[in-house]
């Protein structure tokens, strides 16, 4: 085995936006799995925001990332050796590979998938953790309804794009926010979302206003600040607030904006709500089943941005908090064979 | 009947705290009732970090008071003169009379009280709105279980001294927030909360440290502001927060304060949920016979501040702001007959 494995490690933890010398580029051998590893080619990586909070020193809902060590990452790639029975050389698996070429694993945390079903690209996207959080954060932690007025932040986003068309397969009236004419575009033409509001161009409270003329019932959230203070004056009674993320805040140095407009909770008996994907885990097959279910008969749609090159990661990166990118965002680490 | 009603009515919508000239005193005779009607001599009137709310003029859960109007208070009095056949005069009933002397009514939301059963202060306190806000917000919003460790703010108030009693009985560990070495000891040493935090000399961040070394599971907030956050920064996995109130901001002019901490809702997988206690109206009864049995039991305590005098309405409501009352604050309007 004569293979160089590059990687993407933390070298500094950022303060606000992340820059160039926040990561180190690094090359090392890869060895021999042992018994009961298997050795991954990574070929896709998933750019998340949440990456951003993994990266401060704080504690959340999994460990913050160790300085100096291989950035955390969603991804997918191929078995390219095994001496762990349960997967095949040839096989696809998905997991948390990390930013790196190459990952040696007990399997722990890996899942095949079948790339006849999907392009690969797709099960970091509407069959992967963003799908997921959509399917679980809008149908569980929301609650939704028929008939219910649903309104979703960075629409055009991984997450949001799937809310939006879930919330549309269960009857409801759906109005996206998204940054620029592009994406407001795609979401009302070919999305179906009802009212897209352009939140760069547009004053979002009183576009809320005229695009959900019955009020809001359930918002499910990924940017918070300004946003989520604009939607919470014009909830509904009993309306459910979907706290997904937070991205407008996450690169904030000082203290993060609250919510002033929290009371309207109380007024309007509203709840507000947290939500982490990992503990949908278990019930990932069915959020897998019937989001590709929905693939399949045409009514969904997933697209994906993909990026060339692991050196790339650390630029790339910063697209999600700028909003250049248009779909889920992705580093494609290597072609697929034969491709 | 030649009866003078002297009435507190609102003659212009404060900004901040109110101040004498938001305000005026007047006198008005009183008319014979009509078919139907019911004229009731008010005893007591309750006084209610609400109230604040009701004088703004911005939508909420009830209408704002117009400007020249008597102001809307709960209260509580007995029968003088009825041609309503639900009523018979020496009635003892409570309701909405609003801050008057005197309230002409069709019956409608005033309900006949025992007062045998209790004195009629308590009526207005944990028999009252206070109480019932308390039993229903901590047990229905707030999904109280054994073993939770159950935080409240603005302990000693009316509301939170119920909340904290009952949680105890629930078999909680219970820390109180409060103002005040005297209120802190009363909290402890009479109802038997397991800590007091006083947040005029402590860092309420660290005393919460100090006396939920197990974290936070219920908070029962009446106050906002930067204890809802150092609340926050200590929920518990799954943890519930109740909006009752929030009183530090209530006279704010400027935008209200946020909470920062918000994100440890997502973090937390945590819950942020309004109450209005006009909701469980028709549950009264339930909430009253339950309180009443832990009364009569010697398990939960009613205190009230009462200040003789409707005159005395526009400085008595301010001690609600600056936490100079201790117990439920009420105005007694008249002495009950025969005492």
């Amino acid at each position: 085995m004569n293979i160089k494995n590059h990687q993407v490690r933390l070298a500094a933890r950022p303060v606000g936006m992340p820059k160039a010398s926040d990561w180190s580029y690094v090359e090392e051998p890869v060895r021999e799995p042992r018994e009961g590893e298997v050795l991954i080619k990574v070929l896709y990586l998933s750019l998340d925001p949440a990456m951003r909070g993994w990266m401060n020193d704080r504690k959340s809902y999994i460990p913050p990332v160790p300085v100096g060590d291989v950035m955390r990452a969603l991804g997918l790639g191929q078995v390219i050796a095994s001496k762990n029975p349960k997967f095949a050389v040839g096989d696809y698996v998905s997991g948390m590979p990390g930013a790196q070429e190459y990952v040696l694993s007990d399997g722990g945390g890996f899942f095949k998938i079948d790339p006849s079903l999907a392009p690969l690209p797709v099960y970091l996207s509407a069959l992967g953790m963003p799908g997921m959080t959509a399917y679980f954060g809008l149908l569980e932690t929301g609650q939704v309804k028929a008939d219910d007025t649903v309104v979703v932040s960075a629409a055009a986003g991984a997450v949001g794009s799937v809310v939006g068309q879930i919330a549309k397969i269960k009857e409801c009236r759906v109005v996206g926010i998204a940054g620029g004419e592009e994406k407001c575009r795609y979401l009302t033409d070919e999305l179906g979302f009802d009212a897209a509001i352009d939140y760069k161009k547009e004053a979002v409270g009183q576009a809320l206003r005229k695009s959900c003329p019955r009020g809001i019932d359930v918002y499910f959230d990924n940017v918070g600040g300004d946003i989520l203070d604009a939607v919470l004056e014009q909830i509904n009674l009993g309306a459910r607030i979907v706290i997904c993320g937070a991205i407008s805040q996450y690169n904030n140095n000082g203290p993060l904006k609250g919510p002033s407009n929290y009371l309207s909770l109380l007024v309007n008996r509203a709840t507000m709500k947290g939500m982490i994907i990992l503990d949908y885990l278990p019930r990932y097959p069915e959020g897998m089943r019937e989001i590709a279910g929905w693939i399949r008969a045409g009514r969904l749609k997933s697209r994906e941005h993909i990026v060339d090159g692991l050196e790339k990661f650390p630029e790339t990166l910063l697209m999600l908090f700028t909003g250049d990118n248009f779909g889920k965002l992705e580093i494609r680490v290597a072609k697929e064979s034969g491709s």
